[in-house]
């Protein structure tokens, strides 16, 4: 075992290449076996082993600095500075995290989570090292699928010009998360080669196609295309962006892997190193399936199985609603940013290509694009992850909702997602949307009623957002009344508790009021469904004569729907206490979704508790997330 | 006088191109004489004439449909869309906006304001085009300064790859807004220039620009490169993106533009048009000072100079103090988006140009850059247009605030700015900053308290966002006591009525105070100075007996110093009337800004009628807004 005795940058300085080899795939073990255990982020990691490796071999870290796009790729910086015995810990409730922090280790330069920031905070890093004086090399690792973000092209933008000393790598994969999106190394070659093939193989595609191989033949062609294209296109792309190109280079082997990075070491002025690896490199599941592996639950290693795969989610009663209501209105079209499978729309895709629209990591983007569709007849749905719908407020305000244009805007992984942790839980999109004009947001408590919401978004004809959370449903709800613009729905009707709950949480509200029943308190218990507009009319007549009012949402504290209902009562005057329970204003660090509701007082045994203790005064309400 | 015959497209395709050059003069000396008049964007007007001509020529406006970029530009678009007559109106309450609107014209396909946003509302366009079957052209108009924000790179990409019909003119000017930045036609030709230029020829450059004619002579060879680049290299960019690359043409030369516009219209898949065009072109001042006559307020025809000119605003006191305050810290840096001389920092770029950094239109890139910055012991100053704080709303989050580093964002124009409308109200900033954990929200009651505000940003050590309107200080107050973290200033101490007011509407707060003096009430006037953390133990301490408590503030009513007035209130069970005077929920229009205030009841007459004449039920505070 060479891992044995490797623990920190240093001591891969003692190692050989020979050596090094074997550390590698010691340390493709150990991810495997964790992440089968864990869960998380396993092909990314599996690509970049050597890679890890020869940057903190030839790089004299912390003093250099990597900032790691997105950062889940870092399991294997992970094991090399300081954490290896921590692994089994990844991602859990005070164990590692899935991402680079800081706070953990002075190797974690940056945190990121998010795709697209690494060369802009690579920049600043860089020239703040200029403007002290400082004497540091700089280096940003990005994967192509990264670089269709807006975010990462402004900053090229600015490299390129600043002859700022600062290394680039290109982690060239084919992949940005769930298929072959950005799907060749970069910006330019992918639309180059598309377009080759497009242009100039159409109809050789189909008859070749109907031959015996044909499909081989394709494949073929297109990746010699690639192979041409690697050679020469990149080079004179970002030489002249302003960048000093080297590469391609096989990320898999540590030698020449080596070699290429002393040479950048060495030079003056922004550049770029093309690293070509494989998604999954080294487990052969993984690298036949590398989406399947880009973020994983628990699976069985010998099978690459999935543990409990399969569970109908969210997601999935999205995708597949969407497709029943886009066979009834051709109308309809969907957008992804890079998310298709994540976000349930394979099978649309499938069905419906020529309405289906995958721009890459580019959530800007693809708010414009929805409103331009919008604004000209048809109606765009556009699911995203709540944390990522952050990238594209302006559009929101801007292009969407000051025309008041059409645009479902579907925030998946609404409120918190759990072990991928602060960057990705979505607790803004809520309140965020709420300072919106023209917005309209709704919230679903199950499955069913997701299905009737979206049909309802879809010919409301106004902007929307429909948010749900990661995973499953918890209760699976008998009645479900017609979804009415602006109408909360009255589920059950007590005298002394009015609990009003949004989205998942009506769940939650639903075992709290069983609890409190047990305790002979009566309770009334409303699905707000719209937290904007608010059912104010509602919720004022179901008050009553009832002592405490109770709001529990997935989502911060500042601006949701206790805040509104706080308003709502101040401005009519009733004395009443009122409990908020909701996630503190503070960022969410990673753990199961169960231990984060325990911790923050918002599973149901919590809010219970709470409400049994609680003091007539209202202040009680302060402390109770 | 052609124009008087022209006022719409069809009128145009009577006219020969003799008659057309007559018309661009005329449409010139229009636009001049009303912009000395009504103020608004001159340079980039005169600078699109012929283009405009040209489109409306050779297009079958509206069917097929025109998006500008940004938006600022379409006055000759107005004037030959039947609004002709309207011009004297431009951007006046109840005028004609200064930016295209849905709502005023069919020739108005798309509003449009902020930058970089045409090529996805485009590609939208084209696609539900190409969905619906119908058959019309597509056409974005984006200069650029307006291709380095990630918007239209993330676009870009997107339309190369997407074999859809639909054009692109590329506005080549050299311009963005305040200054050369960006400032060759694009990206990829602008970085290169720049990096030969560095590369090959400083050490020529020092020699040369000393001897006699040296500057000229860097000059002509300057201009050769770029003659050269823009033969070879934006062809071979965008040829290699999946674009037809068509130019460049002179954009002011009617007849070729039209050839080529004639030719694009008849081919299929992407295209881009390169139009080389001179902002102010035909009225010398603005070709002199494209900069200065981007956006004027009234001027001399004569002479350019400005009717009130010099006066001191906020973005001034701010770089003024920017400058002083980076004499002292030599960590302080500055960040701009392409907004040099719009946001005062043009004498801190000639003072510490190693420590300036104008990246382009590229707001989410310069939140980044700063991140990065701050992390690495730098103290970055970010001002932005508050609206255009919005581009970076995930960077605030993610970037900024997760690992609470010290970036100062300042938010400039924030509140109502006017004439601009709808796009560029900086309404929503205190909002939808509130719901990000960790940021701290700052806005000052004059230009003093900007300054010392600005220092106290500096050295917080946290994030920070200081927003400040346009213009100038309403009231110059005597007393500034010390920026305490956190705390509030009691200006006045009465028992009737307690005002809260933030940033520039405390000068109002004090001017109601006076007039509701004279009525015989006396007041309690707060400048909270901190909306995050609100200092409530000062104004809890400060209700005393008063009945009735007012906030004002310059933005929306949804989240901001209203709202967590009234949820302090609740929370303490204060029984007061509460009257939130701010912005209601919804875009708000163009017009002057004293006229908006009146109309919204945020001037002083309005806010002391309205406290005058109040029922004591609080009811009355929803009319307010």
């Amino acid at each position: 075992m060479i891992l044995e005795n490797v623990n920190y940058p240093e001591d891969l300085k003692q190692l050989n290449i020979e050596d090094k080899k074997i550390l590698a795939s010691e340390i493709r073990e150990k991810i495997i076996d964790t992440v089968s255990e864990t869960g998380g982020h396993l092909a990314s990691n599996l690509g970049v082993t050597e890679l890890t490796i020869a940057l903190h071999s030839v790089f004299n870290t912390p003093l250099d600095k990597i900032i790691w796009d997105v950062g889940h790729q870092t399991y294997v910086h992970k094991i090399l500075t300081g954490r290896k015995d921590k692994l089994a810990s990844l991602r859990k409730m005070g164990g590692i995290a899935g991402f680079p922090k800081t706070t953990e280790s002075v190797y974690d330069n940056f945190n990121t989570g998010h795709s697209s920031t690494s060369i802009s905070i690579a920049l600043g890093m860089a020239r703040a090292r200029d403007i002290k004086g400082e004497n540091s090399k700089i280096i940003a690792v990005i994967g192509d699928g990264a670089l269709t973000g807006g975010m990462a092209l402004e900053a090229l933008n600015d490299v390129g010009s600043s002859n700022t000393n600062m290394i680039v790598i290109l982690n060239d994969n084919e992949m940005s998360i769930s298929k072959n999106v950005g799907g060749i190394s970069m910006l330019l070659s992918k639309l180059r080669t598309k377009n080759l093939y497009v242009n100039t193989s159409l109809k050789g595609k189909k008859i070749i196609g109907k031959l015996p191989f044909g499909k081989k033949i394709i494949k073929l062609v297109q990746r010699t295309k690639r192979g041409i294209k690697q050679l020469v296109i990149p080079k004179m792309y970002f030489e002249d962006i302003g960048f000093r190109y080297l590469g391609p280079v096989d990320g898999h082997n540590i030698e020449k892997l080596e070699d290429i990075l002393k040479i950048c070491r060495e030079q003056e002025g922004p550049i770029l190193v093309h690293v070509l690896t494989k998604k999954g490199k080294g487990y052969k599941p993984a690298e036949l399936n590398p989406d399947k592996f880009h973020s994983t639950s628990k699976f069985n290693i010998q099978t690459g199985e999935k543990i409990s795969k399969g569970k109908k989610d969210y997601s999935k009663v999205f995708g597949t609603k969407l497709v029943e209501i886009a066979k009834e209105n051709k109308n309809v079209v969907a957008i992804t940013a890079a998310m298709t499978d994540g976000t349930g729309l394979t099978e649309f895709a499938k069905k419906y290509p020529n309405r289906f629209f995958d721009v890459g990591i580019a959530e800007q983007h693809a708010v414009g694009l929805a409103a331009g569709m919008a604004k000209t007849g048809l109606v765009p749905v556009v699911p995203l992850y709540s944390s990522f719908i952050q990238r594209a407020y302006d559009q929101l305000v801007h292009d969407v909702a000051i025309q008041n244009l059409p645009v479902v805007i579907c925030a998946d992984r609404a409120g918190i997602v759990g072990n991928d942790g602060e960057t990705h839980q979505g607790l803004l999109d809520m309140s965020f949307t709420n300072t919106i004009p023209n917005f309209n947001i709704i919230a679903p408590k199950d499955f069913k009623e997701l299905e009737d919401m979206l049909e309802f978004a879809v010919n409301l004809n106004k902007p929307v957002l429909i948010r749900y959370p990661r995973g499953t449903e918890e209760i699976t709800f008998e009645n479900h009344s017609k979804i009415e613009y602006g109408k909360a729905e009255v589920l059950e009707k007590g005298k002394d508790i009015v609990i009003i709950a949004i989205g998942k949480m009506v769940s939650k509200a639903m075992h709290v009021s069983e609890e409190l029943k047990k305790c002979g308190k009566s309770v009334t218990v409303i699905n707000a469904r719209f937290l904007k507009p608010l059912d104010t009319d509602t919720i004022l007549h179901n008050i009553g004569e009832a002592e405490n009012i109770v709001t529990i949402e997935d989502g911060t504290v500042e601006g949701g729907l206790g805040d509104k209902i706080e308003k709502l009562l101040f401005e009519n005057r009733i004395d009443i206490n009122l409990h908020k329970f909701a996630y503190p204003d503070e960022f969410v660090k990673h753990g199961a979704v169960n231990e984060i509701e325990q911790k923050y007082g918002l599973d149901v045994g919590s809010i219970v508790e709470c409400l049994n203790n609680q003091e007539t005064n209202i202040k009680i309400m302060k402390t109770n997330y």
